[in-house]
């Protein structure tokens, strides 16, 4: 996929989208249902397998390469007083990340996944959205770009996360700038706010949408001027594995708001992606409903940084181990169900 | 542990339990509060990481060694056409399980688990429960001892499941004995059976309650009466790991009706198990809220053979590797909450 040099290009490329591989998916569901199991007994692993099968477009998918890719991004609107931690913590999880101390560092590895991490100018804040746009379209398009070259060759299954202080108030604009609603639906605490923190968040967001009110009628304008750079990088991301067959792990809510303009863009546009976790941030849930998306854990986590993709990674491995690995009744001389 | 020569001294033995370590336990909550996250953040992986601090009794908790164990046993009960699936399909699964192509096999391989399958007198059935009890006292008690000598030396975590044709209708049996209501109220399609399976569930239920009725009055009673041998081992497993400081994940349905009568001979007696998924056998989700338990996956898997446990094993090495790898705030030079 070229980098894109126009938000007309990017919006084409949202709107035509590689189809599912129905065959691959009927095989490996053809599969599944003649392993040693009453079928449908392994419940969403069995899904999770043909929707691996879907996306790879092989009925036989695997999991070789499992990649995290964290972007890390500076919000403007740290000024409003949105963020628990100082914004200069964004930089210092950056190095926690290189260093190997944080959270996605040690689940990455008990997944056996590769973790990459991902600055874009977080030495740059984006503007605060209260007063005008957060990014402008030639910054918008490099964080897109950043993001979709991020995604590694032979890729066989995608973690997209996040940092950055004040992304939950960037990804609560977001959400209401797609979906509506008042903006305390879709504020939480993120890293630890008071009430009189969450009601700052809900007026700054009020202000960004009047400040950007030109650019909220399409779904990319929504993005470019609420967003951020780490949000647009795991939009670009998420395009580009659609367009290369990966299959995408989404994180919570900071990640799904970033993705979800792709399903404005397109009915389809994050059907090659999974909720892998429903996050602790008071919005996910409702963000997710409005998507479609059943999330695969529920853990009450909310910490961000892909912790909650790359957890899932685990489940997966145990769903395409079951897949490649169980015999068939025939196989074992198993008896089949009666009648 | 020595194995239980009476009733009596198995009842001593299910009223007489460690307490937890709370010193471990606080310790190793104290250690996740420094670790660079908010606090709070990583949810149930926190929870999860003190638990097995608390039950092992050490702050820093390993999962070296991870022990499944697969009880297998046939049920009398299968005569009143309570399973979709025949009879000898239970032996034929043990040969499937030493031949490595079960569902199990491939889990807890992939979470780097060590698996044990324990037939217990496959060939010989216990009694059909709606004319008589299911065993006698010393089959019962030769099975719990079979449990409680099947936990391995050094286990570090233990994963308990069953294979068994007909042991829905036992756990749902031994449900109802023990908590009440309505039979309809515990049981569920097992393997797959019809609406009119069903029903002979239900009624088998009924019939055993009323042929055992002065059994019923203690819960290993019920356990003896209209349970079955991998029932009353995994019972027995679950006892001895709680006296040797071993945590234990609990699988499906069967494993927690297996283990209920603990909740009812003492009110901490489950207090080091977790329920590792609540599975799509219909009185899964209502036992485990009578015991006071929360699920750690929801991914509709009604399989049995410790497949729910095991999997739940990638979540607790999660948690474990973010409460012994992370670096701490101060450790990693990143700034804390302010104020």
């Amino acid at each position: 996929m070229p980098a894109f040099d126009s938000l007309d290009a990017l919006a084409a490329a949202c709107r035509t989208l590689p189809e599912p591989d129905e065959q691959a998916a009927g095989a490996a569901l053809a599969r599944q249902d003649t392993l040693t199991k009453p079928r449908g007994s392994l419940g969403r692993l069995e899904a999770l397998a043909v929707w691996l099968a879907k996306w790879q477009r092989r009925a036989m998918p695997r999991l070789e390469q499992v990649d995290v890719l964290v972007f890390a991004g500076s919000h403007g609107v740290t000024a409003q007083g949105v963020s628990a931690f100082p914004s200069e913590v964004t930089a210092q999880m950056v190095a926690n990340f290189a260093a190997g101390g944080a959270a996605i560092n040690q689940i990455a590895r008990s997944v056996g996944a590769t973790l990459s991490v991902i600055p874009l100018e977080v030495e740059r804040p984006t503007a605060d959205f209260t007063a005008g746009p957060a990014m402008n379209e030639a910054e918008f398009l490099a964080a897109v770009n950043g993001g979709a070259a991020a995604v590694p060759e032979g890729c066989d299954l995608l973690c997209l996360g996040e940092m950055g202080i004040g992304n939950t108030t960037a990804a609560a604009a977001v959400a209401t700038g797609l979906l509506g609603g008042d903006p305390k639906k879709w504020v939480g605490r993120g890293t630890g706010v008071d009430d009189a923190g969450l009601e700052r968040k809900a007026s700054a967001i009020r202000r960004g949408l009047e400040a950007n009110r030109a650019a909220l009628s399409s779904p990319l304008g929504v993005a470019a001027s609420l967003g951020g750079r780490e949000l647009a990088a795991m939009l670009g991301a998420a395009l580009a594995a659609r367009h290369r067959n990966v299959p995408v792990l989404l994180d919570g809510f900071v990640c799904t708001a970033a993705v979800a303009p792709l399903a404005k863009m397109a009915r389809t546009g994050l059907d090659h992606t999974q909720a892998a976790h429903v996050s602790a941030e008071a919005g996910h849930r409702g963000l997710l409903t409005a998507l479609g998306k059943d999330a695969i854990l529920d853990l009450g986590m909310r910490l961000g940084e892909a912790s909650g993709a790359a957890l899932a990674v685990g489940v997966l491995r145990g769903a395409l181990a079951c897949h490649a690995g169980m015999a068939s009744f025939a196989e074992a001389g198993v008896s089949d169900k009666e009648g």
